[in-house]
């Protein structure tokens, strides 16, 4: 398997380790990118994580993907529930999708439960804390191999 | 008739050609922006063509339209039905207003089918694929007249 | 290229140029179907006006189109947000139709936002007043071509 | 006071004093127009009923109303609930219109609730039997005045 | 016929003839209350009128029309949309009740549009202005006669 | 048994045969007429097969049936999901009713999932193609018995 | 055990055992109070039955509660479904809130399905008939045992 | 034409003919069976009939037909309206599925007017009594023929 | 009196006592049987406990009831929001019903607010905890009395 | 500046101080009079606080301040989500009305999100505690400056 | 770490490989559990799969679960939308729950979109193929260490 | 008191003074943070203006404000009613938030009746025009005192 695996990340990913451990634990999207690194090794891909408070980032790394990834882990955080344009984006990437969230979505505010990346992504998985993006990464090596 | 007339383009537009063909057609913005001079050119006006991925950009576009734009023909895309910053920069601006969707948004997902652009717009083009812009700056090119 | 262009009107639009002014403009159908006929006219197509308040009656002339119409023109007026009979009969049609209404209908009240024609309709055209006809055969023409 | 009073009458009205006596009761529509008639002429004026199954024929009355009607009352029937092309046409009506109904609608079905016509009505007047149509008469013989 | 017919109104009525005259009118509950006892005293009947802003003196009233009233003209003014009570009240009564309001209040705010008391009352009378009341007098002698 | 069986049909039905064959199939409503003759002659009974596309047309065809029909299967097709007026007109007659759909509309677009006809249909059939209409018919055979 | 139970009963509970035999029974408030004071009686236990048509009152009752009620039994009769202030009364209230209905108000018209008084009270007793008051103590008299 | 239609029952119609006779008739499953064996063996085909009160019983029947059926026809009673299980099992199943009902649902409280079933069905035949068994049958047969 | 009483309870009530104590306290069904004995053995009647995790066997315990029941007390637990095959067997059921809630559901999620067995039951006591078995009881003693 | 300013407060609140301190701190209405005649008296205003459990003497409080109060200040409380007789009392009053809450109602229960008096106050101040009603005062004496 | 993990089944998944294999793939359960049991056999764990297509032995196999399960994989198909029994199951299990849905339900019809376990599980993945299970056990291996 | 208030203003405040002064008066987000910095400069405190047009830059600032600012005044504008990403980054400051809106958004189009941010906020100041940022700053200073 060759290319490199995408792992983007919306706006306030960038407190992750700072902002309310007991419910996002203490590892930083540092920590995250390492873990990935190690499951994707494993199969000789490599990842490359991104992370911004802004959506049109966020699409232009997608329409970067179209040249350079071979499949994308995106937890788009709060961009899940209102960013059309990441949807959009997404629909114009052939390759996997894999949408990750931290925490167990379907269990907060009911207007978290509706995501516009899931009209898109192939898998969802929510809940299993950080460990969701290696679980991500699994699944993705899995797909493009 | 004097002035400019300004083609605004919300995210993912700057693919325009290249994703979705079957739908989107091949034209690119170039193109778009290419067969709008003509039409404006016929009236003596101009056109500006601007793209961005960012809502606060265009956002700022529609407050150097107020300044500089006899018109704006836009095509919000997929801020079309996320984006009340573009409703309200619009709502602070005087001139005529045409929004634009190359393909018929009212046939595809019903989220999709509510547009807070269309609360201000003078008219709503939609499903002309490219040239839905013509036919916006020839309307314009009347309104202006 | 041949055949004929059919522009259907509903309900009320006999009264157009009459009809409160402010917001309907004093062209009335006949000089609409005049304005559309030079459209046409230089791509070498004609064009049929046909205006009814009775639903029956634009559902027939939809049928009459599947032998006689390149493509249909309809302002469906009221009937726009109440009639799946047209929807259906348009459904049985298998060339271009384009929506048109004069008005901005996403400005007014909302039972006006809601089309069943739209679900078929290859384009909408709103709120470009009596010239959105013109645009109408203008996108008809580039499709039958 | 002059000119005539208009009163129309949507589908199924044809069976008044036939269909549900219980409900209806057993006057018939020429009853209607003749304690209307009495009405109407102690104030020297005129009533013109006209009763049709068909919604389009219900416009064009309304059409004919705006040349030779000083007042409209209208049962606009099973039409109160689904007809926008009624609404447009009385828009385009510039005398006072009271809108009657036999039964209280407000008591039936959930569907009955709802009335395009009390969208642009001077009144509505439900539940009063066949007496409605004399007391909307009474109370358009003080607005025309 | 004997017996007394009450007139009961809502809420804010007691400023009749000073609130908002242009929508209102001039006249007061006291011009009310002469014009319904004129309709009412040409069959020989007797009217009592009754304002207030407290909910349960009206349900009191109503209580005390078991007893001593042939028919109910109720204006509930704001606790049309928001009294159960009323309604309940009104249910315990067995005689003829007349709703009315003096604005059409299906051509206002949405919460205006539903009638707790149009549940039970027998007949809807809505914007005829306070010939409203005359109307229901004159409703109400025919149903008890 | 004596008397006739209508067998009323809403609009486009003219069509059946020629439109969408892989949905409706090839059989006309001809066809349809002689094997409901067939069905229904073997209890002696006679059926009248009528369409229209003029919701007024159909109204008063029921209102025919008051006098002639001992039953009725109606197939309204658009009419199913927009006529209050044919669902009243039913409401007044008081032989049975069978409600009949070519397609199975509960699998269709949503607007085609709610039927007025159904709230007084005694049966309702739907997804059995042309053979829907003898089933329909062999049931109010056993009804009018 | 000390302290006194009070019956606080909402607005056209007065009529009890003259409305609605049927629905509501022959029994009277006294005869509730005196059934609730058998039952309190024998746990050493007071009753104080209360009743009014006024949303105030009762709101007044409740604050007096917190002086002098061990316990709360209340039927809010029609204020179930639309007083604010008797649930933000009820808050501030410590002891224990035992809603009663003497129908079952779940097979009701659908705007007596929803209960402000249900997101306070312990429990919920409705349509054991004015037999629920008696239930209701029972309960309050274990809680507050 | 061979194999064999299964004819499967869900809760409480072990009570037919016992349960509401006045709506469901006085007719067994058994005489159910017989009917359909009846039309069935016209064509050369046998029938089986199934009850049960259990979801997972009528599912794992669904899961036997994948092997044994020809057809299946289905009056899924309560089922209908909550058991997607039902549906996942006959969308693994590849034959013709008919949907009966007894009564006509569309006429009952609104939570019966939803069908899981009818996602699947090819057809739905309701209001037919226990004829609509033997309809269903028909028209199996020659779906299957 | 005469005759036994049923006591359903429907899934997770087996773990009653060991269940969340805080909410559903520490007493076990056993309790519950022995309690409500208590009760009816006051009036010479006998209860009978059952418990199941399996709808079917709730609905074939109500249909015993036809049988042997004098009164049925229902717990439905999680069955009271989903099940409409327990609605319809209690439909078949002729005997007075009570339905039972431990924690008063009003308070708890919103999807706990509707209740299928409510549409049924003569009266429903919920959040008297395990003691509102017993009151069910006293209840039915007195309807069956 | 002169004139004297209303502070209207609703249901519940004469127990301010007592109940919920965490909530709603320790002062009392007294407390609030107070400081708002602080503020007021720094411009020579004066203020006059009234406390009612009764939406009619608050309504009647609105009318007083037609001929009395040169701005009112209103927390509504509980009536803030049920009183259309407040709203309709307001916008009989031609002055500047400031709505106040203690808490932030946006945070709290969702029936708390919607108030009628908001539709026809100039400002709403929620949150801020009893300060709010300093604040408010300290709007109105700039508005009525 | 010790204890056993169950991987819990619901409706239809005993036809996994046979079922439409184009969306849910060639393997069965048996193949499902051997890769789970290899996942978990690293860290020195056991699993033991169930499947039922009965509601109540699944509510059994939870209640199971509180004496010997560490943890709980469910996917609880068609019973993910419907069960409320499962879901109190659950909530009275203490262990970590992971949902597992094969295909990604977001992207299916509405109904599927709402998963009563949600609102307990700790994590939900769902479009991971069979591997989604494996996925699941390396989590909950994390959690119970 | 010590630190820094940050006064956070959302899209088009940078038009301010410009836009609309009918509804937003002349002064500008310079006349403002004048006019806030005197306020707070009573107290010893000290504001910091910041207007984007940009949502990341608004989240940013708020991530700032976690190392800086003793308090944070905002107004989202057109944010308010679409931005999850601001009320996350509020979610993740500690310090007290005050929302504030200059025009009273209640009373505007429905759309502007919903505020993500207003979740967080520990108060809302709507429609107090620019003295509304004067009024929160007074209100932080009491707060962070």
């Amino acid at each position: 398997m060759s290319g490199c695996i995408f792992i983007l990340n919306g706006p306030n990913l960038n407190l992750l380790g700072q902002r309310e451990p007991a419910i996002y634990g203490h590892e930083t999207l540092t920590d995250v990118e390492r873990a990935c690194a190690a499951v994707a090794g494993q199969a000789g891909a490599e990842v490359r994580l991104f992370q911004s408070n802004h959506e049109g980032e966020i699409v232009e790394q997608i329409h970067l993907a179209r040249e350079q990834a071979a499949g994308i882990v995106i937890n788009p955080a709060a961009f899940t529930h209102t960013s059309v344009a990441i949807l959009d984006a997404l629909n114009a990437y052939d390759g996997p999708v894999i949408e990750v969230h931290i925490s167990n979505v379907h269990k907060r505010e009911s207007f978290r439960h509706h995501s516009y990346v899931s009209l898109r992504a192939d898998a969802v998985i929510a809940g299993c804390g950080v460990q969701g993006y290696e679980l991500a990464v699994a699944r993705l090596l899995r797909l493009i191999d």
